[in-house]
């Protein structure tokens, strides 16, 4: 039995515990100098009457979410399901039959598909969801979701998260950081499942946008999906969706490829103290290897920088004791 | 001198009572429908148990800005600022002493700018500022905030926020909502001063977007303003920058013109407990009075459906028993 007083205590304690969720979360890196570096960054602008100290409201982090958070290859998960998305409205388009970027898409003739050039390629791909109501597409990437299964992995999608990663956004959030997702894929493919996966809800996910347009149907307002790409998040268009929806400069960035090169340099220019990471993919045996030459999530001048101004590398096989949380 | 438990039973207390603001708080509210409708409302989807229960994280409320929650007659203030800002960049543009947009604007001359149209005005307005970093820009908006006036009420417009909505919006995030601004006016205007008048951060502020663009200058990445607007937050955008920006339908909006009808309508139409709220400005003596025929904040289509399916309309003459801080 406890006392009014030992009851209080031990609520108290829970509040102190509660503030206090620290660096032993990192469990699935293993020791060494990238968690070391993004340590001793927490404990520095954290540290109150410290002289890196920044205030809460200023500890934003921002994530790419391809290659960062969750596995990219052989193809963005976004892709494969626009994939089998064209093949589902094949039917109502028996002019996509000769269609050269159709054939080319369907095949993943890479030659084809290069010599056609992106634009046709995004076109045909944002006329198969145009016309749905935001409700219609956000419900049809649920059910793909679902059913879906990684080729070689022979896992759902969701389930090709890192670990590590999870437990630093944890980390972060604990430390009183704000987390972003900046992707070039687009928002409507991340909310329906980033906040269970990385905690983070759909009004701090930023990425590519095709349009919407409002209209009264039956009485009722709706939102639909038009054929237009509107904004693409990638590159240098990363720093320019934080600035038009965070607008603030993060304090901390995370990526894996060129695509991440300018979120990271526009976090690296502001005044005090900085974290810049880069996750390198050198493990053939638990997920993938690829760096310079890769097609996608390419990591070449990124890769330069980094070791020119003391970026964080993280070499997933020797820093990161299990990748995916089935592992252990 | 406190004993060790009388200090823990002090710190409980106060955690307690800083978890339990509630509607005490809105001490500018007089007793009536309006201010019941808001409690009645916040206690229905934050009772644990109860059928209209809404979880934190689904607790979204919506606010539009000028009108809304602080004065926007007898110009909108960004208008105000935008004009400052055409008069001071004139010595370097010649050409403009010739260019009808121009000298309108100037004049105020209402006819003049009717004939014109809305297109050379914006295109005009914008050309002020493009070419500026966002940096420049952002403290261009800042020195001006600090000298500008309002003509008729001698006051710095930031001192123009209407208490009684401070304190709605406090005594919202107190009952677990996240509190957005969705405005037809410019982010970069509301970002210097929105976290210190209304406590929301420029992460959680939607509004009408002009283009930004990346690129390396002397080795350091900048943001330079364009010549473009982007994005119109008003109307039937304010429903589209919430889907892009929020991801999430609101279950609370806040309005005051028919620029914001779509964005009611949208929160109206999703299922469970919804609270939509026009503020109807009919207080000449402290304020303004304009509603049907106004050429600014216009309030007529949104009055009609406010009757029609029973939203809060709220006499800021009688529903409010003061409308600025300063007046108390």
């Amino acid at each position: 039995m406890s006392t009014p007083a030992t009851w209080l205590a031990s609520l108290v304690a829970l509040v102190i515990a509660g503030a206090a969720v620290g660096a032993e979360t990192l469990s699935s890196w293993n020791d060494g100098p990238a968690k070391q570096g993004i340590v001793t960054f927490v404990n520095a602008v954290t540290q109150k009457g410290g002289k890196d100290f920044v205030p809460e409201s200023e500890r934003i982090a921002v994530f790419d979410n391809d290659g960062t958070l969750w596995s990219e290859q052989p193809i963005y998960t976004q892709f494969a399901f626009m994939l089998d998305q064209l093949r589902a409205a094949a039917p109502k388009h028996p002019e996509w039959k000769s269609n050269a970027a159709f054939n080319a898409l369907l095949a993943q003739d890479k030659k084809a598909l290069a010599e056609i050039g992106q634009k046709p390629v995004l076109e045909l791909l944002v006329t198969a969801n145009s016309g749905m109501t935001v409700g219609e597409y956000d419900q049809s990437i649920r059910n793909w979701l679902r059913s879906a299964r990684h080729p070689q992995l022979k896992r759902p999608y969701t389930e090709l998260v890192y670990a590590p990663m999870q437990e630093l956004l944890a980390y972060l959030r604990a430390s009183g950081f704000k987390t972003f997702i900046v992707s070039g894929g687009s928002v409507e493919f991340m909310r329906p499942w980033a906040e269970q996966a990385y905690g983070i809800p759909p009004e701090q996910i930023i990425g590519s946008q095709q349009d919407v347009s409002f209209a009264m149907r039956d009485g009722k307002p709706v939102l639909t999906r038009a054929p237009q790409i509107v904004f693409v998040d990638d590159g240098p268009g990363k720093p320019v969706g934080i600035y038009r929806q965070i607008g603030r400069r993060p304090i901390a960035a995370f990526g894996n490829s060129d695509g991440d090169l300018q979120m990271l340099q526009v976090t690296a220019a502001g005044e005090g103290r900085r974290l810049m990471l880069l996750v390198h993919h050198d493990d053939t045996e638990r997920e993938f290897a690829y760096d310079r030459q890769s097609h996608i999530g390419k990591l070449d001048k990124a890769w330069d920088q980094a070791q020119a101004d003391n970026w964080i590398v993280v070499s997933m096989k020797s820093d990161w004791n299990r990748i995916f949380a089935f592992q252990k």
